[in-house]
């Protein structure tokens, strides 16, 4: 059953700095996890629950760890539909309340690739995503092997939001693969 | 012309230090690029050019940067034949000779994602990198959206070599995605 219900995602936080291992493992533990499955290893920690309830609390980890000061990348891979997923390792919560949500502001500069999988009609769907930040104001460049998008934190995942709907509805089997950044000291958008 | 011949890697460093802006301008500065295309944005740096080139590169940048102290980890994204790509931003070097070769070892702890794109069949092309990984004797475990693996960093590196080239022979258009970490607190493989 999780197959065609569960969304995933598996992430890696990166903090530039001498106090890593406290940022991260700090973040990591504030966010509220009640509504999602939540397992840490060695290179990443993963969500499996409603989309819904993944994207919040990726959100809620990635605005704890930001200290409006040290530069922090998450790179995310979020997921939906494999053939070969496990049926175990998930909670799909009926309350669709979200536990993580927050007022906070800051801007954010990210690459996006998506790849819907087991369709010859796959550039379709990503023209379709791309269009869809466009549509949002957030839309950088398409660079080589990705595309830039720069706004606010709320714009950003607003967007990601959008993109895992229309994947869920439009493909069987899709990755979302990003890289979220903050506090650059190259050129940073969306501030 | 570049769509059937150029492989690329989009690429980039997280140094878990103070210093970390001098390490990653030092590791980029450090690799010899005169056979492939390159270019560096606020994300993350692309080379572009032939597969042995291009992986020689990125494996150039990783062995540069660890410091054999602090924790490290590059995310890369490997592709090939987007229908989309560029007929530009390539350098193919006719001489075969790789330049960014050493004999160093460390052990480097990674997953990989491999996405073979607009072909139904992709879960056998997975199965099939996966399988050399194990024949390697470099696979750890099958993770959520992701593959563990652990080895030395030239086993490492040689298997992803295999695997773009198992991607190039047996599909139209691929994205491999790892993250390869090293000296982190967390367990680590390969060591």
């Amino acid at each position: 059953m999780s197959k065609k219900i569960v969304t995933g995602c598996r992430f890696s936080l990166s903090v530039m700095s001498d106090s890593y291992v406290n940022m991260i493992v700090g973040a990591i533990k504030k966010v509220n996890t009640a509504n999602v499955w939540s397992a840490t290893d060695a290179l990443s920690t993963t969500y499996r629950g409603r989309r819904e309830h993944v994207l919040d609390g990726v959100k809620g980890v990635f605005t704890a760890v930001n200290d409006g000061r040290t530069h922090i990348t998450m790179e995310a891979a979020f997921s939906k539909g494999c053939p070969n997923d496990s049926d175990d390792d998930y909670v799909l919560a009926e309350d669709g309340t979200l536990l993580n949500q927050s007022s906070e502001k800051f801007g954010v500069l990210s690459k996006i690739a998506f790849y819907p999988l087991g369709t010859e009609r796959y550039m379709e769907h990503i023209s379709a995503v791309i269009k869809m930040a466009r549509e949002r104001g957030i839309f950088g460049k398409i660079s080589h092997y990705a595309t830039e998008i720069s706004g606010d934190v709320n714009e950003i995942f607003g967007f990601l939001g959008d993109a895992l709907e229309y994947a869920e509805k439009n493909t069987e089997h899709y990755v979302l693969q990003t890289t979220l950044s903050v506090n650059s000291p190259s050129l940073q958008g969306g501030k």
